[in-house]
């Protein structure tokens, strides 16, 4: 009890406690997002938040624990939608749909997510893959799995192997968003905005859902 | 003239000539594969080749210069291959089935390749970014283009956007090789072995193929 309150006095102190911990992630997130790349530096991120750059040790114990920090908040509230979403009366498809373009909404937003939490996952042994497994990997597979597994219970979809759809789907929906580089090179496109991010959900949700389809003739769904 | 006599018999000397250059781009290469990671250092590359790590400068001008000659080796013979696939006498469904086989295949003999090609990217007004482009890029969505085209003209696909359908076939035919991570500990999957591979390309041709097709019930595609 004493340790809390004396961390918590301290936090106040230095960069205004639970402020200062949320700025640093917000910050983070900001640079890597403009800088395309999850190589920001400590130094880079404490001056975006204009604190000092010992508070990353201070809140996070170094840089690693700020990046699972950083994952950990945005992920929670993808996984939470998602788990609302199971839990709706909506037959497979429908959820299916939704699920595919609250994925791509969720790289619109954080742009950098899928290679940051492959970056946490490369050591099996450490606290932030397991963190990061158990938080979020674990959630969204089963619940592909179970939409899958649903789908072929009634009839709508083919069976379709649940571990090889969810390298596909996670794929397919990330690498418009890791940066402008292809995009504006090669096809003249400055950057994501809101009209590509809703054309990507039409064609992306199209595309894998009539690829799992039974019966891909089919319009309404 | 004897800039070149001069090169070629400096080349011979520190690291016998041709050969250095290739045994860098081979160790780069392994390491690559190995850390999985394309953050790999000069002095590791010329470590691993048993080379002086100056010759990295010597061939390549640098790093960069470096990483653009290997993804430059490596996407060069796949664009090669790509453009015999495109001049047989086949249905655009049939081509499209072997450059998404033939994606697969590069990306699990050179599982960094994406990364390695975004990076080269990442500046646009470099001279790796103008050849990556013209080398790699432009020939594959040109391709890819050209066979949803096919596809439609002859009946077989739906319009399909070409720029979006570039993002979702790179992106799905990519995640699967960023490394073992996700794969062991969500999966436990220890690695993507030739069975793994094989069943990749049946799952990812008929998901993406059937996304296409006008009628999708065919199952003769």
């Amino acid at each position: 009890m004493r340790a809390v309150q004396t961390k918590r006095r301290a936090g106040r102190k230095p960069g205004n406690g639970i402020d200062a911990r949320s700025q640093l992630l917000a910050a983070a997130s900001e640079l890597m997002i403009e800088k395309q790349t999850i190589d920001v530096s400590i130094v880079e991120i404490a001056h975006r938040a204009q604190l000092n750059s010992a508070l990353v040790s201070y809140y996070f114990g170094g840089k690693e624990g700020l990046l699972l920090a950083l994952a950990m908040r945005d992920t929670g509230q993808a996984v939470h939608a998602l788990e609302g979403l199971m839990s709706m009366p909506w037959p497979p498809e429908v959820k299916l749909r939704k699920h595919i373009a609250g994925i791509i909404n969720f790289n619109f937003r954080y742009p950098y997510m899928t290679r940051l939490i492959h970056v946490l996952l490369r050591d099996a042994a450490s606290k932030s893959a397991l963190e990061i497994t158990r938080g979020f990997s674990e959630p969204v597979t089963k619940a592909q799995a179970q939409l899958l597994k649903e789908g072929v219970e009634t009839g709508i979809f083919r069976p379709v192997d649940p571990v090889l759809f969810y390298f596909s789907v996670i794929g397919a929906c990330d690498y418009l968003f890791w940066g402008r580089s292809a995009l504006e090179f090669v096809f003249g496109i400055p950057g994501v905005d809101d009209s590509l991010r809703r054309a990507f959900i039409d064609h992306t949700v199209d595309l894998l859902l009539r690829g799992c389809l039974a019966d891909p003739t089919r319009t309404d769904v």
